[in-house]
């Protein structure tokens, strides 16, 4: 019997979204699930197992799925299927791959999640056809996949992509890598409610702290994007900042790569309009002309299904009749 | 007769550098006159030309060229064979292949100066047998060349690798660019200049500049190289903080790119060591610990002659049976 079907997982820090699709990347049928990263590796490991079960179960076509490929939130080595290290998971040195082989009893593909969704972008979704583009994930971090000459680059040690960690104020906040001044520490959702709370910390952001019951720690970007919406100038004030450091982010990635797409996507974006047009202002005040000219900015077609599709695409490629496991 | 030779250019603001060599890229003969940019294109033109006919009559070796490959400082079209803009040569939409093409009555290929030198160092230099690596050229500006999975990157435009242009300071000196605080202008041979100025104007570096005649636009990175090696403590400051400034750059290109080598070269890393060794002090401290293990910096290993071998091997390539002209 020919087996068709492959299955895509999209693990991440709170939800494992999976799919059952054709050898073609067609979505048979899907489900998510709440991660539970508080149970450890074997707890989310029994979590995804049960995610492929339940599909295989309630669609009957256990004996039809040829291989897995699955996108972790994290550097990782592909080649030898471990997870380097998953802060959002709190793992390190997971030999991932070989554990779900072990379960699952079919082949099991890794790869970094921000490399995956810009994989699915590039297949099936705002990148298709494009040669050149780096798709950057703006949520509580920022990540990015780079796609160059249309393959996914991943350079000397599967690390290429991190523009989250790109200086951008020398002598700014601390980021969790280690480094000051981090885009990731500026730009992304988490930076939003940092600078946020700098405001409150001087008296200022009222109107938003009264919105979160007067309890700082319940500021969210939401918030924040909901008070700019209706016109609050210290919540504009706080989007704008932080969209200006993804425009000098991305402006450094346009000069050094001289891309025709950037795709942004992650749930930081629906802050609204307000950091796009901040972003892109900076954007094209700072990169070079020629570049800026050849390169375009767009949100993400997949929505938050660019990570599962690549991960679909994952499980298919290696699938290919003639085509041997990826070895680099 | 099998024509077996061929000429390559490396063409600079001040030099112009030619060589006769074999197809395996050996050097017969080489000559290095000025440039005189201020002859505009038709005097730089004559110059070039002059360059290949003394090299093809010294060694009575004319019939034996096949293929002419020339480097030119600044962005270009390699496929159109024009040159946008030269800042240096003072050239704008320059059609250099067939301006060459119609006075050599040989096959003209055109590439940026530092995409040659990446290359000259990824085949014959530092960067042998090295899939990933970064060429950093370090001189009045700074300019780079990205191999990336073995290749030279273009990017969408041939605009790839200007590293020379990433915001570093967001609100730091304006740049040539029209930027703000670039990495040229806080770690290049000429920022080096600005800060030792800076100094000046502030009634200190009165060392180095009684030791300019009293006039600072004599002040050179060389001379402040000088008076840093002999222990002169703002001499070292200037040479610090323009190293300390790279430092950050690189770092940021290891952590998007995740190379395995970057290979620096040009006029200003003959400043001696304080430069280096403050480059590799910030480098380590903001890259990516994973990331900066994997990578090693290094000096270029073919001197001033990276883009030499580089603009022969672009003259051999295409001239390989079977292979046709580049067309992306």
């Amino acid at each position: 019997m020919t087996k068709n079907l492959v299955i895509g997982i999209d693990l991440g820090g709170t939800k494992i979204y999976t799919a059952l699709a054709s050898l073609s990347g067609e979505i048979i049928a899907e489900v998510k699930v709440p991660t539970q990263s508080t149970l450890g590796v074997t707890g989310v490991r029994q979590n995804i197992i049960r995610t492929v079960e339940r599909l295989t179960a309630e669609t009957g076509l256990k004996g039809q799925v040829r291989a897995v490929g699955i996108g972790i939130p994290g550097p990782l080595n592909v080649k030898e299927g471990v997870v380097y290290q998953a802060p959002n998971l709190g793992w390190r040195e997971v030999p991932i791959r070989q554990i779900l082989e072990e379960a699952l009893k079919l082949p099991v593909y890794i790869e970094n999640d921000a490399n995956l969704a810009a994989i699915g972008e590039h297949l099936r979704g705002a990148g298709a056809g494009v040669k050149d583009l780096i798709y950057v994930a703006v949520g509580t971090g920022i990540g990015g996949g780079l796609i160059l000459n249309g393959q996914i680059y991943h350079g000397a040690g599967f690390g290429a992509g991190e523009l989250g960690h790109m200086t951008i104020e020398p002598d700014g906040r601390p980021c969790n890598c280690g480094n000051k001044g981090c885009l990731e520490t500026l730009a992304s959702g988490n930076a939003m409610v940092q600078k946020a709370l700098d405001l409150v910390k001087n008296g200022r952001g009222q109107s938003f702290l009264a919105a979160a019951g007067g309890e700082p720690q319940k500021i969210s970007s939401y918030l924040i994007a909901r008070f700019a919406a209706a016109g609050d100038k210290e919540a504009l004030y706080v989007l704008e900042a932080a969209g200006t450091a993804l425009g000098i982010g991305l402006a450094n990635v346009i000069n050094l790569l001289n891309p025709s797409l950037i795709i942004l996507g992650g749930g930081a974006l629906k802050v609204g309009r307000f950091y796009w047009e901040a972003m892109e202002k900076e954007a094209s005040r700072r990169a070079l002309q020629a570049a800026w000219r050849q390169v375009r900015i767009v949100p993400a077609g997949l929505g938050d299904r660019s990570g599962l599709f690549g991960a679909i695409a994952l499980a298919c490629q290696f699938e290919t009749p003639g085509v041997s496991r990826q070895t680099s």
